[in-house]
């Protein structure tokens, strides 16, 4: 579905360190792009690939904090891959997109293996989902694609002990493990994000390895803002969620007992990260 | 296996107000049943059934919390079959034990049908442990029958819309909950358990219900102790574990916003429970 030029809008991501063109209506990226980025732990001069870039919100703020990724997007709306592809540009950083199908990725792909595979699902389950009136929040939103046919493709261009990270509703966590599971991940990590201390997980990280043996482990709640309550309009993020949000930190689990580092790489890129 | 009288304990459970024999070698019941039975919504006057009962652990805190259950009991092993049936008479509860296997059970349970299923399932896989020592700890610990067979059994002996309450170790959620969907269980609870805030989680509570609809809800942990680190041997468990381990108090979930009951239906019960 071709958006028309008017119907864009330009946001700003990780406090302005990255601006993005995407449509104005129907599904628009979110904290869950930037939080599903902070988590993946890729290592300057890796390969990533974004599974389901669409405007390559996920993969860009990757690169805003890790230098040299050789980044590769595949999205199967060609309106939305072209717009991936503007904000690369725009960004100076070197993407390639691919504009192809989950289920019938183009023969490029076929021929690539990646160190890091990326993925933010889409979230409602399409016998579940009414009928969105935009097509492409439409695609974007309801799984006609099953869960099980990202994790399979993940695993199939991951390299042997390659990471896939994935983002998701709390609700899909089994659905979720049991297609990791089936497509040959292991070492299963499940990160909770919760919207507030106490609530239930709103959605849920998934950081697994392909072959992986490690057992799986369910780490502390991720908690997005302070307080029992949302009892204003303004800023209530934690300073863990705004050091992803705002600085573009490296996601670093609550158990892991390391302090969060901002920016890290930031100098290596050669771009300024202080200001925007 | 047979268990010597000279090889037994007699062991307090909830601050004293049951007390139990069991096996002063091998598997012995822990915080993990005295977990589970706080968490299994039974009402008064309700069917229960626990699935490898060994000793009579859960079952038997339970009935100290809810009043008029009507409560039995499936274990393998006769000897500790045996044992369940002394500690609930020694207790004053009425509670059928039957002798027999999860994979083969006996015929005088397959005609009959329950409100709630518990179970503890053994923690380590058949494929990963090593031999152990003793025979009852062995067919206690090492899971020789898979969680699908655990699952299967639960949902055929509910009623519809009956629940099941699983407590497992974090590592196994995958497997739990993919047992529990394929045995037609919905409207999963998924309660971590941690050791202290901020850990990853030790053990998992599920609860479900046969046929149920509702999405998958994943809570945030329950923390067992307070603090950053285990700094003394002294008793540092959270006011709500405690209120659980020693006051045989109800599980209440953090997101659930209630206060934490103690003792409920204690005056129905007719049994001292300040005592002992």
């Amino acid at each position: 579905m071709a958006a028309p030029a008017e119907s864009l809008t330009r946001d700003a991501f990780l406090g302005g360190r990255l601006t993005l063109l995407q449509p104005a209506k129907g599904f628009r990226a979110g904290i869950d792009a930037v939080l599903l980025a902070s988590a993946c732990p890729a290592k300057p001069g890796q390969s990533v690939l974004d599974l389901g870039c669409g405007v390559g919100t996920a993969a860009l703020c990757l690169a805003t904090r890790v230098a040299g990724l050789e980044l590769t997007g595949l999205e199967r709306d060609a309106a939305i891959a072209d717009l991936a592809r503007r904000n690369a540009d725009a960004a100076g950083i070197a993407m390639e997109i691919l504009t192809g199908d989950i289920t019938a990725p183009p023969p490029a792909l076929k021929a690539m293996s990646f160190d890091h595979v990326i993925a933010n699902p889409p979230y409602f389950d399409a016998a579940r989902a009414t009928a969105a009136a935009d097509a492409y929040r439409d695609s974007a939103m309801r799984e006609d694609v099953p869960l099980a046919a990202w994790t399979h493709l993940a695993a199939k261009r991951l390299r042997p002990g390659g990471w896939a990270t994935f983002i998701q509703r709390a609700d899909r966590l089994g659905d979720l493990l049991g297609a990791a599971e089936h497509a040959g991940f292991g070492s299963l990590r499940v990160q909770p994000i919760a919207g507030r201390a106490g609530n239930l997980a709103r959605l849920i990280l998934l950081i697994a390895r392909k072959g992986g043996r490690g057992a799986l482990e369910l780490a502390a709640p991720f908690i997005l803002h302070d307080g029992p309550a949302h009892i204003s309009d303004g800023d209530d993020f934690t300073s863990a969620a705004s050091a992803i949000l705002r600085d573009g930190a490296q996601f670093i689990a609550p158990d892991l007992k390391v302090s969060v580092i901002n920016c890290r790489h930031a100098e290596d890129t050669g771009r300024n990260v202080s200001g925007a």
